[in-house]
């Protein structure tokens, strides 16, 4: 098979070896596989693969349909279209997944889409809801909302009854916000009010007004750190608002917590794809033999929407 | 009624008039009530009382016997054991508390006891279970848990089955620390080990070493910050762990959440307390008479245990 693969620091469309479902695992003939922060920092040789993951492909995301079951293997058939938040691996044309790393392909779902889907909603879901206990009425502020688990958040949000605050630098992408459901936009110096849940995916130099706009028993939920690490932190300040900070990673789990985060957005999510409420906002495809070229494209940004790299006739 | 009273930052004992109970209330004839830091706050001007409790009498903690009940109030009878955390008051003869703050006091448990109680016990349970979310086998550290809610924590948590280590500076208290139920107990800067949940009681110096000490999972609670309140924070390492950081106040929720955390400790620990499995250590008692010397020996500190004024035949 062929597959994006790291050499040295560069993506090449190179050959693997076919590989093959064991016990409990399904062989997906890929469609398409979006790329994600994580692919570039491993083509960097700071992110590797966990163990048990192709070291050398890349691809967190995946969709395709299944080629073939292993033994005892029983939640779907040769053909059914999957898609999974996957550890590596994703950016090749077959990968092999535990059956219960994998969700069904809603109907009226693309392959582009379905290649986009589960990485960023799998992180929004778990980091609004398993960490951040959002419910219905409270007010969200999402800091760096325009990227994909921001689009994604914002869309999850909005759909169960929470308003939804979006903070985002480049105001070219302000209006998209707002038709992806976030009540308000904003650049990050202009946030206004104070909320029960906040997004952290920038990092520290916002940690300080995230804990001043917080309401009395508001949740911080930090999950991305680009701008940095290190800041100050008044405790007398949290413990005035009985405010918590989570920080948390989904890569680094363990097999069971993964799949306990895709039954999740299996029962809570998809029915919402289902019934169209949620989008998966595409900016670019490649064919997987450009994917050199597709990187370039991510590493550029600016874009609004997932790059995905798609096989066969996806 | 004679009542503990702050004038000018003094503890004087004075004479006030006797309350009467309204709907729901109950009018207990106190027979103990522990001195808290929060009483020392309240002497300097720093903490004034919430609305609708006395603003002059200070006493977060208060045992005693019904002595009338008000319209509506069903929970208790004349002459019933009682005992609270309330919200200011408690060091006066006579105090009026709304029914569903109070419960029972078990019997064996004598006045000193009760009187000293309810604010740690309650403190320690919610920022423990409710808050930390401690559970069986999981380990723990307490740092400053010589104090009035660090001995609470150490037996609830040991009692509890989780493994205890406690983090006490004065090495005079480290074997009375094991008699409580400590598995360890060190100086603070001995601590080995990880944790899943570390109760902070000390403040912002400790914060960097919590993060750092914490298993994947763990959760820091902050509920003291008497050595300051401004730390660095990794969000990266936090991140590392998958870590959360909850900092909480008792005194500042509302009626209902307080009644909340009272009916947790009746269900939860007066059971405990029952069976003998839980002790409440008393410093030093003084008759009421005696409050502005029982200041002093509170202020002067080294005491491990409750100094609890005592009114009446208590």
């Amino acid at each position: 098979m062929r597959a994006a693969t790291v050499r040295d620091g560069e993506i090449r469309v190179e050959d693997h070896p076919d590989p093959t479902p064991g016990d409990g695992e399904v062989l997906i003939r890929v469609r398409a596989a979006a790329l994600n922060g994580a692919d570039m920092m491993q083509k960097r040789g700071l992110y590797p693969a966990p163990a048990g993951w192709p070291q050398d492909i890349p691809g967190l995301d995946v969709a395709g349909e299944v080629a073939a079951v292993g033994p005892d293997a029983t939640r779907f058939a040769v053909g059914d279209r999957v898609m999974g938040f996957v550890g590596g691996g994703g950016q090749g044309e077959l990968l092999v997944v535990h059956e219960r790393l994998l969700m069904p392909v809603p109907d009226g779902l693309g392959w582009a889409q379905a290649g986009g889907f589960a990485e960023v909603f799998t992180t929004a879901h778990d980091a609004l809801f398993t960490q951040g206990d959002l419910k219905a009425g409270e007010r969200l502020l999402i800091h760096g909302a325009a990227g994909g688990v921001g689009t994604a958040a914002v869309q999850l949000a909005r759909t169960t009854g929470a308003e939804v605050v979006a903070s985002v630098r480049n105001e070219d992408h302000h209006a998209a916000m707002g038709e992806l459901g976030a009540h308000t936009v904003c650049v990050p110096d202009d946030v206004e009010g104070t909320f029960d849940v906040i997004l952290e995916l920038v990092g520290a130099p916002n940690l300080a007004g995230n804990v001043k706009a917080l309401n009395t028993l508001g949740r911080i939920v930090v999950i991305g750190i680009s701008a940095g690490a290190k800041a100050e932190l008044n405790l007398g300040a949290l413990m005035g608002k009985r405010g918590r900070i989570s920080a948390s990673t989904l890569r680094a789990r363990p097999f069971e917590e993964k799949a306990l985060a895709a039954r999740q957005v299996e029962r809570h999510v998809l029915p919402l794809v289902a019934r169209g409420a949620i989008d998966v906002p595409i900016a670019e495809t490649f064919p997987l033999e450009q994917a050199p070229e597709a990187y370039e494209r991510f590493a550029a940004g600016g874009k609004l929407g997932k790059i995905v790299l798609t096989m066969g006739d996806a």
